[in-house]
């Protein structure tokens, strides 16, 4: 309910995955009646569909300009703490929201704990790159961390992207702002040596001019700058774009190019929209919560969902308990 | 001498600002008979020219491969060490670099000293927008930062973006992970408070996503954070271009309209380049430095010569100074 673009999108998108996906049921959280109509409209000729989807009472909402803290501490029966009860009570398997992301996490932390050892529950997000996607972790739940809070991430994000690129050992890489050892803020270079000394498949720091070439699966980051680092990229896409349609409606010959070049366009737009990867996991928590944008669109809706069965049934959270396990024996 | 392209690129630049810009007068460094050969060859017709280029000898280069504190303590014959002996000297007024940064700037601090109350000189960058260029600081050259760096990279490219873009009041925000008052990291929230009581025009926090948009003149940030940015920018920028380029070679009918777009494409490029925007100015040296990308062309190194010397002819060490002064009484 709490997305910008309403709860068409989430409909959209929770019929679109059941369409796609074998033996996913989705339960759609918030006022019934106003819910019950909707999928009503949506569903059109897909009845058959209506046998996974199913509407679940939740009075309140918490809206985007709502404090995460208060938020989760006096709307009790809004949409996102019902769902994670849903979890915590066995009657779902993961959460898939587009509200309120600072309220999303403080209710996920608050109905479910966190996972055995993580000190600090944070959120991954894939970034495209020019060869497979890249997993950045934290991207804004942690702005003040300590090394061994981006020591976790490294375990928590390398588990995920292996379990769900399907990867055998994902390399991970440290952002710094210079290649050599010792480069680096104070956070850095103290997070360097604890990861040199694991058993992750450490590579070394990367640059902020690597992230998008694709040689490495995993980077490491505090959520200050993992979330400028997001941020920036989005603002850079958008206005590239912008620069780049304003020169070609400069002339005639230009824009009958544009006419030529606009499915490569498309191809190109799939290829760098965030959308197609499916929100952001949100890592460390005792069960299974997907982060979207709150601007998100029915196709992010429906590949966040997609992402988080696969976390479900490739038991993600065991294998990140069972890394920090066995890395700290 | 010491940038990744040779001193070709130093003397084809040096040409070109002569040729555009009346009353400049530059000095090659670098060692004599080479360079005096190199110039020769690139003059070609323009023998005129000559009577404002000259070279000044200098024995030793710094390489991008050694380390900034050891080689400006033993390579004291070298060209970057010598450019600031000009200064400090009164023989020039800036110096010019698109070699080793980080010697650069230890070179500077070395020979010129700081100007008076700053405790930490930094590199600023202008990024492109979609309206004026937006000038971010520190781009580098301090990656573990106080609050009070952080106000004094606000004064200090407040100065030199108003004088060097003929602002009234430039508009100062400081990079953040929320617009609202209280959102950042540590080291923002104690900023913000700064910026706020100070006389500068401070416009609150700015995400990521508003670095591109150009509604703020001047953004402030610590060097760790502000290098991200500009390099996660620079790799986004390549791949974004290398992934299109795939996209367009897919079809017959696309590329044919990347034939009529070519034109468009390249303008759209000069307004991202960041050789368009003339290096990084390094501020709070007493004295005049601009540190250019090691992989700096022609252009860029023309385009930097030019703002050294509009820094030198608005006289922003003063303004600095000044401003410095004013908003501490």
């Amino acid at each position: 309910m709490g997305g910008d673009r309403g709860s068409e999108m989430a409909i959209q998108g929770a019929l679109a995955a059941v369409r796609d996906t074998k033996g996913l049921e989705v339960i759609l959280i918030g006022p019934r009646t106003i819910l019950e109509q909707q999928l009503v409209e949506h569903v059109a000729g897909n009845i058959e569909f209506l046998e996974r989807i199913s509407v679940h009472h939740a009075s309140e909402v918490i809206t985007m300009d709502d404090s995460p803290v208060d938020a989760v501490r006096k709307k009790k029966e809004a949409t996102i703490m019902v769902g994670f009860d849903l979890v915590k009570n066995g009657l779902a398997d993961a959460v898939v929201s587009a509200g309120n992301s600072g309220a999303t996490m403080a209710a996920a932390v608050r109905k479910l704990g966190r996972l055995p050892g993580i000190s600090r529950p944070g959120l991954a997000s894939f970034f495209p790159t020019l060869k497979k996607p890249v997993m950045l972790m934290d991207i804004g739940a942690n702005v003040d961390c300590r090394p061994q809070h981006l020591y976790q991430f490294a375990v928590m994000a390398s588990s995920c992207s292996r379990l769900l690129l399907n990867l055998d050992q994902p390399r991970i890489g440290l952002l710094s702002i210079g290649e050599e050892t010792g480069k680096g803020n104070a956070l850095v270079k103290e997070t360097y040596d604890l990861l040199k000394q694991s058993p992750l498949n450490f590579i070394g720091n990367v640059e902020g001019r690597d992230v998008y070439k694709g040689d490495v699966d995993v980077i490491v980051c505090d959520g200050f700058v993992g979330n400028i680092s997001l941020k920036i990229s989005e603002g850079l896409a958008d206005a590239a774009m912008q620069m780049l349609k304003r020169e070609i409606m400069k002339t005639w010959r230009a824009k009958l190019g544009y006419l030529l070049i606009r499915e490569a366009l498309k191809g190109f737009k799939k290829q760098v929209d965030y959308a197609e990867y499916g929100g952001a996991p949100l890592l460390g928590i005792d069960g299974t919560g997907i982060i979207c944008h709150g601007s998100s669109n029915a196709t992010a809706i429906r590949n966040a969902i997609e992402v988080a069965a696969n976390m479900v049934r490739n038991r993600v959270n065991e294998a990140i308990v069972q890394a920090l396990g066995e890395y700290a024996a």
